[in-house]
């Protein structure tokens, strides 16, 4: 199933305990209409506050529900900030999770200089200057297959931290400007450590050739600081 | 001054005892930085749940800040979902109500099969097919100089009922339909009367020629149903 979701109200995609969670909320309006306990596997999780509007799940079932009648069915049961968009019938060997051959995520930044009050909680507001070329300049360096220890969170705890990244795209669309990433998998909190320092790039707190030695030098201290989720959105997962 | 806000916390424009209120919150931050008690006036009231990108009021102070340092001024007074886009110092007979030439609203319709998760409260959900061509017949016999008695609330306390309608114009944007109404003045709930009658034309229960015959015979409960607050937003208003 394609997932989307305002991520506002939760503490992220995993179930928490005591916590409010799109996994957990997915899990409980499952079951309510299948009856059926179930474990829903997301192709990923995503932290609090960042959204969703191409999130991928997957779980077994033997409910007799038509398959292209439980994005309505499950409208019902789940709150409006979850919206199924598509149910698909797959083989039994497809994991959301594995099977996720590159991701797309997009940040967004209004740079009005005060908020566009429709996009307050889609959006992160940063009316400063930015040299969006030396931006691009910056994100080249982060194209291909990298160590991206330096970027991600200290809490990360997987081991294997070298990914791809294939593309960084910014894109200006009125006050808002939209920066696009995409690659083979993400480590915690990657894309917004990399937001945060292509900004201090932008505004001339860093040079663009500073990315690639923060890159080899594998330390997250020495890049920039994590900007706030609600820019962020889980746009879309590409599989085999 | 040009404030945009998100109406779906407030019970409208108006101040009105007890309530949460735009026009409230606005004299209370006023209040708050200049010390000063103020009366706002508005280009006209929205109702409760409505938006606004572009609603104008005005203002008498002799206050000392320069007119370029408001919007930021009070965005530290205001809710986050109260923004004031720009401020200008005008001549002591401005009246943002009496001057106002003309004003644009736009409703949005999300066609989606589910709703758009990111826009459920900007968008007025209706998931059925509409014949859009018939819609702008429709909508045609609403252009020109007409007594808009049937397209008004009821309630409507105002004795003259004659609008001028510039514009009724309908653009697709992926699964949104935008409907933008651009005219001298609108009576209370007319353009969401407008809309809820021109989608019954869209679905077919009505025909488009029934719209001539609902304005001629002066009587609300001809037209169509009032369609829901939050897919409306107050989008401008313009000055002689």
């Amino acid at each position: 199933m394609t997932v989307t979701y305002d991520g506002t109200e939760y503490a992220g995609f995993q179930v928490q305990p005591g916590q409010r969670t799109i996994q957990g909320e997915l899990e409980r309006a499952i079951e309510e209409l299948t009856k059926q306990k179930v474990r829903v596997v997301g192709s990923g999780r995503t932290d609090a506050g960042v959204h969703a509007l191409g999130q991928v799940i997957h779980f077994n079932t033997d409910s007799s529900i038509p398959v292209d009648r439980w994005p309505l069915a499950l409208h019902t049961k789940l709150p409006k900030d979850i919206v199924i968009t598509k149910a698909e019938e797959v083989h039994g060997q497809f994991h959301a999770r594995f099977d996720a051959k590159e991701k797309i995520y997009i940040y967004t930044i209004d740079r009005g200089h005060v908020p566009h009050v429709l996009m307050r909680r889609y959006a992160y507001h940063f009316p400063y200057a930015l040299d969006i070329e030396k931006m691009r300049e910056g994100a080249a360096y982060l194209i291909g297959t990298h160590d991206f220890t330096s970027f991600s969170s200290s809490k990360t705890e997987v081991q294997d931290k070298v990914r791809e990244m294939y593309e960084i795209t910014m894109i200006q669309e009125g006050p808002f400007l939209k920066i696009l990433c995409r690659g083979n998998g993400f480590l915690y909190q990657m894309v917004r450590i990399i937001i945060g320092t292509l900004l201090e790039v932008g505004e001339g707190k860093r040079d663009p050739e500073t990315i690639k030695s923060i890159l080899e030098k594998k330390d997250r201290i020495l890049a920039g600081r994590t900007v706030p989720p609600h820019g962020l959105v889980l746009y879309k997962v590409n599989y085999k």
